[in-house]
Parts: C-alpha cells; sequence; structure tokens
C-alpha cells in the first residue's frame, strides 16, 4: 500500500502509438483507477524531447497529442495532475544543484548516452545531462511510486542515488520505488515499436494509414498454423493482444493476406470509441491548455515546500 | 556609447580582497557612475560557487559579504540592480535550453574545465556545465557590455556563440561586447591574489590579521634601491598602487620590516573609511536582503520578455 504520489513521465516526442496505448496508457490508467495515491501525477517531459532539436517546433502540438491520447483512452482528468515539464521550470533549477553534487564521469557511462555516442557524431550538451534532470522531475515530485519502461531503470537508479546523497545531509527526498511496464506489441518489423524506427502501428491516425502500417507487418514465409512457429511470428503476436485464443484457433490455416485484413478490422472494432473521442479532443486546444494550466497549478503547489527546503541546504535562500 | 545594460558579476566566494577592490570593485563604480547604461546590474553569482560545494554551507553569509564590500567602497545601490543568481532560477531554465544546442564535447576543451581536470580526479557535473550557466546569466540580461575577468573571456566567446546560434533562428539576443578588467595587485607570494591560494590581502578584516597577511609577502633578499630590479619586487607592486612615486622615492634604500609597516599603516589609512562602512553594512543584513529582494524583482521584470520568447522558440509555451 502506497500512501503517497504515483508520478509516470511521457517524452513528447508525438501522437501514443499502439505499443504505447497497449503497454503505457491504459496499465498505467488501471493503477490510477486504484485509491492508493495522495496525488497521481502524469508528466508531459517536452524538455527533455529538446535533446532531439527537430522537435522545437512540434513540442506544442505534440504535448497536445498525448494528452488527447489519453483522455481518449479514457484518462479521468479530474482525478489525477497532467502537467508539462516546462511548466515547472524549477526541475531545471533542482538539475543545477544535482549537477553539483553528481560526478560528471558517471554521467558517461549511462546505457543511453553510450548508445547514442555510438550512433551519432554531434551530441549536445542535454543528452549528456538528461538523466539528472529526470531525477529532478522524480524527485521534486515526492513520489513513491514510479511507472516506467524498463529502459527507463538505469536513470531511476541515478534519481535514487542522487535522493541519498542529498538525505544524507537532511532527510529531503522520498526514495522512489520503480513499476516497471512493458510494451508488449513489436513494431512492424518485429523490433520494438519505435516512432525514430518507422514500425509503429499508430491507431490515430486515418483508416488508410492504418492498413498501411498494418500491410508493412513483416511475416514469416508460411501460413498460421498451430505449429509452435507461429508464436515466434510478428503478426501473430500483434494479433493475440486483441483477438482471443478462440478467434485465433478460427483463423488457423488462413493466408497472411487475409490475417492482415482480419487484424486491421478487429484494431479499427477495438479502437472505435478511442479513435473517435481523440479527433474530438485533439480539436479543443483550448480544453487541452486549461487541463494543463490546472496541473502546473497544482504541481507548483506540491513542490514549493521541497523546493524551500533544497535553497535552503545549498544555502540560495 | 552604450545604450543599454552593463553587466558585472562575482562569485559569492567570500569577502573580496585587496586585489578584487583595487581591481574589479573600483573600477566598476567608476564605470557605473557613467550615465552610458539603462540598467547597470550586478549579479552575485551564488549557483555558479556551488561549483565547489564545501561553499554550500557559507552561500548566504558570502553573498551578504560581497554587498557589503561593495556598499562600503562606495556603490549606490539605488543607482544599481543588485542581485543574487538564485533568484533568477529563469538562469538554470535558460541552461537546459542552451544545452540541447551546445556541443558537450566543446565543454571539454574549455580552459578552466581543463585546469580543473589536472588538478581533480573527482568532477562534478556542474564543473562541465557552468559556462552554459554563465552564458545564460549574461544573454537572459540582454547587457551590451560585460565586464570581467581576463580568464572570462572564453566563456564569454561562449555566449556569444551560442546567442549567434539562436540568434540564426530568431533575433533574441544582444551579442554582448566586453570590457576586461585586470587584477594588478599579486598575491603575497607574488602569484595572483587569490583566497584558494591563501595569499591574499584582506582589507576588512581585523588589524591584526592585515598585520599577518602583510608579513607573508615575500620579498627579495635586498633593499628597496632605485634599481630596476625592485620593479620585479612584489612588495613594492603592492605598495606602489598606493603610495605616490613621490613617497616611493622617499623610502627609498629603507629595510623590508620597515616598508611593510609603511605598507600596514597606509592600508589602513587609504581604506579606513570602507573598513567601517563595512563593518557597520555587514551587521545590516535586513538592509542587504532588502537590496536583494529588490534586485531580484527589478531583474525578474528585464528578462520576461526574453524567457517568453526563448520559450516560444522552443515551443514549450
Amino acid at each position: 500500500m502506497f500512501s503517497s504520489n504515483l508520478l509516470t513521465g511521457i517524452k513528447s516526442t508525438g501522437r501514443p502509438h499502439l505499443g504505447h496505448v497497449i503497454g503505457i496508457i491504459y496499465p498505467t490508467i488501471l493503477l490510477l483507477n486504484k485509491e492508493l495515491f495522495n496525488n497521481k501525477l502524469i508528466l508531459i517531459a517536452n524538455l527533455h524531447t529538446l535533446t532531439n532539436y527537430n522537435f522545437m517546433t512540434t513540442n506544442k502540438t505534440n504535448s497536445y497529442q498525448i494528452l488527447a491520447a489519453w483522455l481518449a483512452c479514457g484518462l479521468d482528468y479530474n482525478k489525477v495532475i497532467c502537467y508539462r515539464q516546462s511548466d515547472i521550470p524549477e526541475s531545471t533549477e533542482l538539475l543545477w544543484f544535482f549537477s553539483t553534487l553528481f560526478p560528471y564521469n558517471r554521467l558517461k557511462l549511462v546505457h543511453s548516452f553510450k548508445e547514442y555516442k555510438r550512433n551519432n557524431k554531434r551530441i549536445n550538451t542535454a543528452t549528456l545531462t538528461y538523466p539528472l534532470l529526470m531525477a529532478a522531475d522524480i524527485l521534486i515530485s515526492q513520489a513513491e511510486l514510479i511507472v516506467v519502461g524498463k529502459d527507463q531503470l538505469q536513470h531511476l537508479e541515478i534519481a535514487r542515488k542522487i535522493a541519498k546523497t542529498i538525505n544524507k545531509r537532511q532527510r529531503i527526498f522520498t526514495l522512489p520505488k520503480v513499476k516497471i511496464l512493458t510494451n508488449l506489441i513489436k513494431g512492424t518489423d518485429g523490433q520494438k515499436m519505435s516512432k525514430s524506427k518507422n514500425n509503429l502501428i499508430d491507431i490515430f491516425s486515418n483508416k488508410k494509414q492504418i492498413k498501411q502500417q498494418i500491410g508493412q507487418i513483416k511475416t514469416q514465409n508460411q501460413f498460421l498454423t498451430e505449429d509452435n512457429n507461429f508464436l515466434k511470428d510478428n503478426l501473430y503476436n500483434i494479433y493475440i493482444n486483441f483477438a482471443g485464443s478462440q478467434q485465433i484457433n478460427k483463423n488457423l490455416n488462413v493466408g497472411y493476406q487475409h490475417a492482415k485484413a482480419e487484424l486491421y478490422s478487429l484494431l479499427l472494432r477495438t479502437f472505435k470509441k478511442e479513435r473517435h473521442l481523440y479527433k474530438s479532443y485533439i480539436k479543443q486546444t483550448s480544453k487541452l491548455d486549461k487541463i494543463f494550466q490546472v496541473g502546473a497549478t497544482k504541481m507548483k503547489e506540491i513542490i514549493q515546500p521541497t523546493m524551500k527546503k533544497v535553497r535552503k541546504l545549498f544555502d540560495c535562500y
């Protein structure tokens, strides 16, 4: 039983795809509906997004898309605090304080940084320092439970490390625990579904695009059979998330083209309501602005006692 | 002729010493008294100080000491905006935006970082990133003239570089020009006078300490003579800054002990008023707080239009 805050964060890199919806949004909403937490915080991380400065021009639109998708999937915005990172710039102030205590050499050892370094020649400073901004977002929220993807575990460890370092001087921060959500849906190429890999199925896009995306699912050169083989099959794996096993059995021994058509209509049936709601919410930008504004106001209240203590600890008050 | 803002910044590492007073405070006050600038900004950089976390416990006291010293030297606080870095946390927000554009490799090439790396094993992240915070402080002020020491030239270049990068997208920042102040007074060991080298003369300390510090001035093994040699002499170099050449000539061919006694009484005479005023100001912490508070309020007004433009440029608004 947790008695305090829950936090989950989403980078504002664009409209959530099928993997996000199934792997993150629905399970998180289920968790949020439980009455275990004082504050249920949903952070739209639009400052993190800027480590890739291509997002400089779509950052605001992307934040709207994310909020609209969550609302379309049933998030009750009156029961959560939904806020944009840029509306709580205190986290960048906290980043500075943290960076006076955290060795820069250890940031160079972070997996995500090393991977970025392997693939890119030009590395901006934010790519190195963003685990500290993430630590700031986590610790400023005083959340006891952080809901993240598996790839964020190391960042969580950094946040815990910093919390411990500071708590040794003065007990300021909650030590956050982690709940890992796994995105079960693979992309159309069998890799992790991701925008950058161009292998996603976007249930909030138009029907033509969804059909195209399903068409791109790479298949094995054989029909669906009862053979164990089909468990490794990419199409089967996406399909089984929506159809029950009965439905699957009915469709054994059909060709891939037929199975893709089945998946297409299944997705449209499954997400009919969500697609309709998304279309409606995304047009109501003033309503979305209002939700962000209310979220920021509530969040400001939550963080003030923490920021006051931190500023005093660093003798800047 | 400048029509805009002037900015100078001082790290809150402690009470200004003789080198600061002669090399920075007096020349800056002279400059500030000219009516060339809209806003005359004096920044007490108490966030920079934290790159050395030993200052965590003395940061506030140090800020008071710096302001009291400037006031004692004749700064008219009604004609300037005197503010602490921590009261304008928007500069840390700007630091984040800058860090998304500035390559981290270039930060590793900064002289001050390389020197720190040579002498220290454990390097915190802030030691690497602080030129970006300095750039943020400079550019947020929209100052046309920055008054700095020679060792800050490279940091100024980074600020100009960032301003140019952003101005290419949207003309937001003033390109700052530099006025370099040189600290002419060497330390008691002939090196640059600095707290960390323990070679300073602190005119705001008590008489006994001043006498001790003067006693530590390293001298050549000979008397002051008309020989050119004495131009290289450390004691002579400190002395000549206060006594005119007539006074010096009168004292040729005296022993070092005599010359040190002369310097001691000369310093006490020269800074009698300043020492008296300092003692008075440093006790009036509520007056000093008020000056910082007024400074922060005025500075907040100055920075708002800039921050609004920056947030819009990064699509976070």
